[in-house]
């Protein structure tokens, strides 16, 4: 039946919402598995080619990212490209040793990791400014939970394969993550307990350096302040004030050239060379004065050679395997969050695209590489990436320019780190860190968004006085918690019509929105399906009990005589969803209120036709719009009998 | 600044969206706090009274339900309670019996579930329909899990200890989601899952019948369908047809009654007095040819008197204390998905009012008073109370009139079910269990909605051939699944104009609905936040990138110049969201693309105000409705100075 009602713009036009054609179940399974697995269309470039020979290649191109810009490789990019690779491996090779010394590992092992990743990424990554390596926060949770059944010092042969084994199960998880593209979990990390976590660890991080700075013989295991703090206090008969200066000395200097690089951006080889210049001049010094003298110890001897093998030392059935893979799991997830974030936005602002799925299995070819050649977890930082960027890297290559770079360091010039001073990279780790507590990001949240804040606030306290593993889990609670919340309290909204208009706007925003005499209008936001539908029915319930006692108090008023229910931002609906409005229609039924449903979208339609509810409510209450289904509810809601005049 | 563009109905009006005044931190959360835990305004009748003697009533009167009806009791009602009382308890005499035995405890421990309990129910509850006993899904929960630990035919007192233990667990975990208001994470559990998880656990209760009708001695723990058949064919050696011939016998008489009461529900007492029939018939018989010379065993002697206490054997401090816990929460959960969803839909036939929140700690306080008095875990089943309602009940005053009616079955009745014959307890729970199999809903889901149906059946599958276990975790998985994916995957769809209105509708669901030359419209119809907005971004780059590759295929027309969002249907937003829309706003300057916003809410516009992303997108673009958004588009993008003509 059409019903003809008079519509926006004076012309009558059908009002009544067809039921769209059904499709099959397999289709729809078929059509929402690929918005939710495949939603920004990975294969669109392959299936646009014809069969054949150029499909091939652009399937090939799909899995080597590296074959969309090796063709059209020039000369000038090849300047580009060696140019931020030279300057990220002066970056990298004092970053690699501080950080693999953090994460208890040989400092070698830092110069290892960023050899081979770095090459697989160079043929995986579809990032033209990533640039690979050891992040500072894995280091950290390598210590601190693999700390806990092995000691780096005592049993370093068990340490270290249990750190290849976490690197392994970090890789494996990721490239699962990517091939199943189930990387959209990554995103339930939200920016702000991101924010909170990064703080919270690289405070944790730059206090443990104090370690360095006043050359302490031993420290504590333990992540947290209050247990850093004792066993920094616990020592003060042993303080030396050598290495303190010297390292006091170095943060000004890295901070100084810090500041430089962020205001002259142009100048961003200052700080990128910094690390380089501080580990050579105290190198220098050191070896000048005797430093073991003056209790400033040193790294000592670092083998030369390229990365031996260690898929020997992987420990499948070790009765540490558990802890190995949960450590490698909890690491992978949170370089995913930084790799994917810093990926994505330097793509953004660049303007081409990176697939996170994609850079997924990029990541974890990369890592499950990496543990079979010594090599532990590794990313994409921030820092470092920025650097590769600031000095105009243009393709993935610059990764392998920095590999090539820490190859030659590894072959020929690694005995001249011997006398490096440990300070020196406490002070590099101290310096690099602060810049990863983001006072900015928080102040932000703090401006915007309060909730936000205190997500990130709970997981920072949670890392500093508690654990990792408390901030992680505060973390993890608070967004199940919103999460759920936005599912089962969707939001309603009670609409009035904008004046000489056919727009219906929420009352409570507009005041000169004016309630239709007699109708209550409603919108609900949200998918009606099993988390919200028994909410649904009582909140609209409670709706029509306030609009009816508001009417009783306003004498002279129309009775309540339909409710107009605004579908469009249903998206879809279950079979909870479709007995809520059954429901709704039988009990509004017993108040003698009739129900009009405006504007439903095909799933809806087709949900509602199927399960018999749309006869039950009758077709010809169905609306395009909000204004068509006031209009016939004033004109044909007046004439029940008792009611006539 | 106010732009007037012509809009709906010929008039001008202004169609910039004002920011609304801030709120504090404190208001935002108090409200959505109220919204979130009180969603039903439960204190209503409170707060409408004035301050003192009368709302001190009010107060008690919403503690104890009871007192809303105690006051206008009248003889007429106390006839009807009576009525349905005594037909109740001929039903829950016989039926406790076999659920206790079902659960593996004392028979008489069943009588005095359905006594104090009940009586607790008939204070604290606000349903009238409800009738309180015990359930078999409780029970076999009880027998399955608690089984493991402690036999209950070796060790029956320790099992009864866990029994108690665990009921106290079910109530106290009960009463503290009602006193939390977190009644509605049993909203999660959706119909779907219930139907097929109850399916399959009164299959399974069905199919160790089987030891009742053959007659066998000793049984499988297992609730599996492959280990209850095992042991029932490995014991064919003892099969007995007497018990059989006797089961068979009275189970037709009880799916005989059944029908004639579904057929004429005036005849509802036939199979309500039923199972109380056959006990009779039964016993005597039994008693008659000396059954236990024919191989039917009987329940033997029952203690005379009123509920022990047991508060005494209640295990706080027990290795097993945690199992006792785990299966008093599960049990706790089942319980209260039953026992509301069947005191709310009764509650909407008779259009009165049930407090979801109310009902738990009714619930809750019920069973944890049951399990210091030696009752196991009681509920709402829904064959009991629609036995109940049929009868004609009027108050919570008919469970009270069931209490005494057992109370005299305690003092004086027990005795004689001395001779009652296993087998018919067996015969009691295999007919009322066909009952709980729910076909038709089933049925009901496979043709309206094949993923509740694929929920369903694989939470039936995984009761049956796994384990209760086994299929609560594929109900919990399936279901955090489906919400994750409806949070990370919100809609997206284009509009377009209706021909000759200002009415914007889905172009893939109206054909006529046209597209505005050179402006995409695009509607985001959930929330934005940490859960979805990398999803929306890129998921709305597609929109962008496929539009304009269709006008560039289809050439000739506009060039995309304006993007315009409907946030109607925008809930709420948060940081993450903010920052989604200012890369969204940033990459589309990149390709000299306008970014219009129309509709958003209040809570979405303070958000973009306080994040100045507002001001970055300049709030003259910023429409009340899509109409306008559109026509001020077309009239303004086309100005940019190398496209003049």
């Amino acid at each position: 039946m059409v019903v003809d009602v008079p519509a926006a713009g004076g012309r009558r036009l059908p009002s009544r919402v067809p039921v769209p054609p059904p499709r099959s179940f397999l289709c729809t399974v078929g059509a929402s598995l690929k918005e939710t697995l495949f939603p920004d269309d990975p294969f669109h470039a392959v299936a646009r080619e014809p069969a054949g020979g150029r499909r091939a290649l652009a399937v090939l191109r799909y899995v080597f990212p590296c074959l969309d810009w090796l063709p059209s490789y020039s000369l000038g990019k090849l300047r580009s490209d060696l140019v931020s690779g030279v300057t990220v491996a002066s970056l990298a090779v004092p970053q690699g040793i501080s950080y693999a010394r953090l994460a208890g590992l040989d400092p070698v092992v830092g110069l290892y990791s960023s050899f081979v990743p770095a090459l697989v990424y160079t043929v995986l990554g579809s990032s033209r400014d990533l640039a690979v390596g050891t992040m500072a926060v894995g280091s950290l949770l390598f210590a601190s939970m693999l700390g806990a059944v092995a000691s780096p010092t005592k049993d370093p042969v068990m340490y270290a394969s249990l750190a290849f084994t976490a690197t392994f199960f970090a890789g494996a998880f990721q490239a699962a993550l990517g091939v199943l593209r189930l990387g959209f979990l990554v995103d339930f990390l939200s920016h702000a307990a991101i924010v909170g976590f990064m703080g919270g660890a690289a405070t944790v991080v730059c206090l443990r350096q104090l370690r360095g700075f006043l050359g302490l013989p031993h420290f504590t295991n333990d992540t947290d302040l209050p247990a850093v703090m004792a066993s920094v206090f616990s020592q003060s008969g042993q303080w030396h004030w050598q290495p303190f200066v010297l390292g006091c000395a170095l943060f000004i200097f890295l901070q100084i050239t810090r500041y430089i690089s962020k205001k002259r951006p142009k100048l961003f080889w200052v700080s990128a060379a910094a690390p380089l210049v501080s580990v050579i001049l105290s190198t220098v010094l050191v070896y000048l004065i005797h430093g073991e003298k003056h209790a400033i110890q040193t790294i000592g001897s670092i083998k030369k050679g390229i990365n031996p093998p260690s898929f020997n030392s992987l420990l499948f059935s070790s009765l540490h395997t558990w802890l190995a893979a949960k450590t490698g799991i909890i690491t992978g997830i949170i370089s995913l969050a930084e790799g994917s974030a810093v990926a994505k936005s330097f793509a953004m602002a660049k303007n081409y695209h990176v697939d996170g799925n994609k850079e997924m299995i990029a990541f974890g070819v990369m890592n499950m590489a990496g543990s079979c050649t010594s090599c532990y977890v590794t990313a994409g930082p921030f820092s470092r990436s920025a650097v590769n960027r600031d000095a105009g890297c243009r393709t993935a290559a610059s990764n392998a320019v920095m590999a090539l770079a820490v190859l030659a360091t590894l072959l020929f010039l690694t005995p001249l780190f011997r006398h490096t001073p440990l300070v020196t990279l406490s002070a590099i780790i101290a310096s690099a860190m602060l810049g990863v507590v983001d006072l900015p990001a928080a102040a932000h949240l703090a401006r915007v968004d309060k909730v936000d804040f205190c997500v990130c606030l709970g997981t920072f306290l949670g890392v500093v006085f508690g654990s990792i593993d408390v901030g992680l889990i505060v973390a993890v609670a608070v967004l199940i918690l919103r999460i759920l919340l936005s599912v089962a309290r969707p939001r309603t909204t009670a609409l009035g019509r904008i004046p000489d208009t056919t727009v219906y706007r929420r009352t409570d925003q507009y005041d000169m929105a004016q309630a239709t005499p007699g109708v209550l209008v409603l919108r609900i936001d949200s998918p009606i399906y099993f988390a919200n539908a028994s909410y649904l029915r009582e909140r609209i319930a409670r709706w029509i009990d306030d609009e009816e006692d508001r009417i009783k108090a306003a004498a002279g008023e129309d009775k309540l005589r339909c409710v107009v229910l605004d579908m469009g931002a249903v998206a879809s609906i279950d079979s909870c969803g479709t007995k809520m409005v059954e429901d709704l229609k039988r009990s509004l039924d017993k108040r003698s209120l009739k129900i009009a449903l405006a504007n439903p979208g095909s799933e809806v339609m087709r949900k509602l036709d199927k399960s018999k509810v749309l006869q039950l409510i009758g077709d010809e209450w169905v609306f395009l719009t909000v204004a068509d289904a006031c209009d016939y509810a004033q004109s044909n809601c007046n004439a029940s009998p008792d009611e006539m005049v």
